[in-house]
């Protein structure tokens, strides 16, 4: 935990604040030994970053106390990454590397060799994904949330969203085989799509293709999907 | 595991392997679904890879027969990795990406915010350390086992070693809050130091520096081992 993320509805006061998920309240006790007017770097969670001072730290509660909040968060990178949904405890991994590394919009995309039971785990309740995507945050010392959409269905996303999507934004398509190595360092907004364990299926490839994506790859190794994921994003931005 | 890794020691007759271990006999039974004729991709450990097909798989063992050895495995990363020995845990799956992304030479070292219980962790055995290596080469379709040495003094390593092993490479200390970014794309013989939860001490940053190795950073994102290590070699290479 690199800063404290405070949500707005946890204002007490303009700036003073209240903690109360045991969590950081352990984190608070245990690891940084918090007492009394020490001071943490916080967020405001969608807002800036800066210090705080701790009034009190009880077993219930912690209150902190607003002393700055002027530094931005650290800026995010100019990409929409569409995922196919991996594999539960990947998943919970993979959105806190994910988040920590910048990305703010996140589409967890079904596709022929995801197992329809992961869409049933519990892990993608919408409070196991915040406490996921906060986890990245805090890592990072961000303050702005990804967004998450779920689509479970590979058809109507390509047809109906995507061609938006695509529109001015340079699409990539991350599969082992496809003609060009993973470009480096580019700027510009990018659609990266990556797919399951096993890959997409021909046609799903032959569809993103057809929609404009670009085949890319990271060289002959087959990585796990976290491990491509970070690597992708590391070599892209 | 995108390819059987056959053991020299494994072997019955020039071109005959018995595979006895459970893990593996599980997954061709139970993923692969195998059946006696049906062909695997193989990669003879240390050697080259290529095609076997399955002689009989029964509960205790399985027995392939090489019909190609002819494909040499991926190219290796030209970088030896210094690790500052990350939490059990955290070992075990970083071991995992360092692997499959490609490097061969891996040292664990002691430094300042290493704890000293990390040591005594059984995921140091040479048997358990081995066991998360095959996975990475399994995954990445690859037969060279890196070699991992462990290093549980900082300063003998920084004073003895590290100016035999910067003798001809670039030495790369991945450290937050150093003075230029991490480059891009290169290809030339690396040393990458890296640094543990927390960060090397500045102690620690200036023995490194003043050995000759070149400060670089990732950006001022905090990110965990895990994400730092497969960020930092997909950039760089």
């Amino acid at each position: 935990m690199n800063v404290i993320l405070l949500d707005p509805k946890d204002a007490i006061t303009p700036d003073e604040f209240v903690i109360r998920d045991v969590r950081r309240l352990r984190h608070l006790r245990d690891v940084h030994r918090a007492q009394p007017q020490d001071r943490f770097s916080v967020g405001l969670l969608g807002g800036q970053l800066g210090k705080a001072t701790l009034q009190s730290l009880d077993t219930d509660q912690a209150r902190l106390r607003i002393d700055t909040l002027d530094t931005p968060p650290p800026p995010a990178l100019p990409v929409h990454l569409v995922l196919a949904l991996p594999r539960p405890r990947m998943l919970a991994r993979s959105l806190e590397h994910i988040t920590a590394l910048g990305v703010k919009d996140i589409t967890l995309l079904h596709t022929r060799r995801v197992e329809k039971s992961y869409w049933q785990s519990p892990e993608l309740d919408s409070d196991k994904i915040h406490q996921h995507l906060l986890l990245g945050l805090e890592q990072a010392k961000d303050s702005i949330l990804p967004k998450v959409t779920l689509r479970k269905g590979f058809r109507p996303f390509v047809e109906d969203e995507l061609p938006g999507l695509l529109h001015n934004r340079r699409g990539l398509l991350a599969h082992p085989g496809m003609p060009d190595a993973c470009p480096r360092g580019i700027e510009e907004g990018t659609l990266l799509l990556i797919g399951p364990e096993g890959g997409f299926i021909e046609w799903e490839v032959e569809k993103l293709l057809a929609a404009g994506c670009a085949g890319i790859h990271l060289g002959p190794r087959i990585l796990r999907v976290e491990t491509a994921v970070t690597a992708l994003l590391a070599r892209l931005f």
